[in-house]
């Protein structure tokens, strides 16, 4: 009885949500970036005033050693669970800004979609969880308790998270986690996620003369950084499309052939896949399916290349360095720290001595597997199942959300990663969108998951 | 004694040509950059003014299909020769800003040098010769017949000025060219270049999503054009130092065993050649001295490098396209056209399927060989040794003007190459800087060389 009037109080407010959204979304939270320092302030006080319009208690915006943590609690439904919410409140960059059709922190509703950047990862997500919760506290009570922790830093790797919550390990104390940092395979067709993928990203500088030179006067006879750039990352990739960084397969999970079969069903053909990106043609490691590919084997990708002239014309220089920033994504049982030990083994082999090199970490976060076979996993299943109208399927994700082994860690309970976003919303890149219809169903789903967990034994 | 009193007037008047250099530095006539046509035009100007002060006839600024031509002729000296000037007066770009100790365009002296971009390459030693034109017009009369051609676009790589020549034929009509855009060996050491190498300079483009892709999401399943880059460029190298390109060597021309010799007698180390760039240590094709290298044997340079994310942190995206400028050095007889059939040609073979690729072609330049025995270069020779006190030498040079093999072709005399800037003199990158005492110096040998070719028979 309450469910159907909490679902009906979000369904007559739909106009609202999304204009909420937008707001939400027009504040350029971007976390890499320090001159939008006071932007991701303003995206914090902006969850806290929504938490505290919902009788949230101790809501507050909390330190870390970088961007802030904003926290809050209900806890009035003594003998029911307490579920810990994560999500994050900071976006990525948005260039190249030449090619967003709307500009990116103007929400603009084209068809189906709301494209902005975070529309999808993950503001779209989190504002959809923040309206479950009202739902249910502005037509009824709220059946289970609830923390949320929302931070500003994951796209920067979430580099003080772990810190906070070994320091408010007791604050946090909970008996699952909802992590809504997460996306479906297909428009309609749910999917819980159990495993993501961990990170190491690096820049590589190769140095060589210590002024750019003339490349007529000094070419061929010193080494041009940026061609030993260019040798040194072909490298990394052998003929099957595996990374040949020593010792980097060592500790990859061997995906057993049980967990094969189950992934070779999952609906996503290649043509669908391909589809999505535009690209003239799939590629990958030799031997693995795309759907073991992007989700089960490690990889390494170059994320951006820079040295030398790049303006308009012809400027003969021979560059005095050039820059690579590249990252691997990580499978279990791989450890970030050992990848970037591997990176530099790799360059004390393979970088001649014409140059020297240097490698900066920029963020590391271990991958991730999630039991799949828990109460609250069977609860998560159960309101996907009810809203879409479709049992879920289970996905491994090739993204990475780098709090999720340290939540597990820490707070040693199950946890549950739903979210609603697709896999061609553009994240990270220009035109990200997030699907409306879906926007609304995940908060139908959150307001059913609620409601079971709080019927949990 | 006309002579002297000309050498005389040149010494008395150092201070106020070093003002009027510095006036002419700071126009900052980047050819490569649209929004500097203004400076050009004014450069340009400012040439214009020169010459018409000296008595020359028909100044004026000539429209090519680029940037003009500063042409100018004094013809009163019947019955002797009619030399050619050439030079530019546009320069490179100035990028990267924050390198530079001084402004770029705030020409300023240190210690014996002045910095500024073109400081050296090649307003500098535009600026000497016509110095030297002036001494003999201010204080007697130009012992010899001149015509000046100097050109707005030699640093993108000469484009109209071939078709101009071609069109005017007629009026640039002499009895040998002299080229001021050249270069000495060492500060005491007068040198003459023989050679000069060619060029071809491409962007070479290469595409993959429509898209930047989220690298977690599509990382593994779609191939990086930043890695396919970097695979395509590595590839362009041997484990020898040549490049790979089909046909590149084809028709290199092999240097003689007499000419091999004489190279090897120039008195520049590898430590001093070492010393003036910084780098760790010296690179090259196998089997070829650094003098060879630098001058003899053609060589391929990634000259700017530009993909996805180069910004302050971490973005973790898969770009949709990544692009490499990269220029070969060309040496007698090698076609600049042909090499760019052989970089198509490389591409064919060695790109994969997944991505698209395209080649821009931005400059192409014929390399350059000069007859060393010819009356022009006797009469250079000892120029060079009157002012300096020592026979000068004969190198080849490693960088391009594009214009001094159309020089020779289209109008069919002998051409002497002579200028006085230094190798380590930064051009092309930030601090480029001009050595003084030789500005002066050069001065002197150009007055001499007017006198000398005027008693030729």
């Amino acid at each position: 009885m309450a469910l159907n009037k909490v679902l009906e109080f979000a369904t007559s407010n739909r106009e609202r949500y999304l204009e909420e959204l937008k707001e939400f979304l027009s504040i350029p939270s971007i976390s890499t970036l320090s001159q939008h320092k006071p932007d991701i302030q303003r995206a914090a006080e902006w969850l806290v005033n929504q938490l505290t319009s919902l009788s949230m208690k101790n809501v507050e915006i909390m330190p870390t050693g970088g961007h802030p943590v904003v926290y809050g609690e209900w806890l009035d439904a003594p003998g029911n669970p307490v579920v810990l919410i994560y999500g994050h409140y900071d976006v990525q960059p948005v260039d190249p800004l030449n090619e967003w059709i709307s500009p990116p922190f103007n929400p603009t509703v084209r068809g189906d979609n709301i494209y902005a950047r975070g529309a999808h990862d993950m503001k779209g997500q989190l504002h959809g969880v923040v309206k479950a919760l009202e739902a249910w506290q502005k037509s009824s009570t709220l059946p289970v308790n609830v923390k949320v922790l929302f931070e500003g830093e994951e796209e920067i790797g979430s580099k003080h998270l772990e810190s906070f919550m070994e320091k408010n390990k007791d604050k946090l104390k909970c008996d699952l986690v909802l992590n809504a940092d997460s996306s479906i395979l297909k428009p309609d067709l749910p999917s819980l996620t159990y495993g993501l993928r961990g990170m190491a990203y690096f820049e590589i500088w190769v140095h060589g003369p210590s002024n750019d030179l003339h490349s007529g006067i000094f070419g061929g006879t010193i080494q041009n950084p940026a061609q030993v750039l260019c040798e040194l990352i072909a490298g990394m990739h052998d003929v099957d499309g595996r990374v040949t960084l020593p010792g980097f397969y060592d500790r990859v999970r061997v995906l057993p052939d049980e967990e094969r079969k189950e992934l070779a069903r999952l609906p996503m053909s290649d043509e669908d896949w391909l589809g999505m990106t535009g690209a003239p043609k799939l590629y990958g490691e030799r031997g693995y399916t795309s759907v073991e590919r992007r989700g089960a084997r490690p990889t390494m990708e170059v994320n951006g290349l820079l040295s030398g002239f790049t303006g308009e014309g012809s400027k003969t220089v021979l560059p005095a360095k050039a820059m690579a920033k590249i990252s691997m994504r990580l499978v279990p049982y791989q450890d970030p720290r050992a990848v970037e030990e591997q990176l530099r083994e790799y360059l004390r082999q393979h970088a001649p001595t014409t140059v020297r090199w240097e490698v900066k970490t920029l963020t590391t976060t271990s991958p991730a597997l999630v039991d799949r076979d828990t109460q609250a996993m069977r609860a998560a299943a159960k309101a996907l199942e009810a809203t879409f109208g479709v049992k879920p399927v289970f996905q491994l994700s090739g993204g990475s959300v780098p709090i999720v082994s340290t939540l597990q860690t820490v707070l040693g309970v199950d946890l549950v990663s739903m979210g609603f976003g697709l896999p061609d919303d553009n994240i990270h890149g220009p035109n990200e969108k997030q699907y409306l219809p879906n926007y609304y169903r995940g908060i139908q789903s959150y307001i059913r998951f609620f409601d079971l967990i709080s019927k949990l034994q």
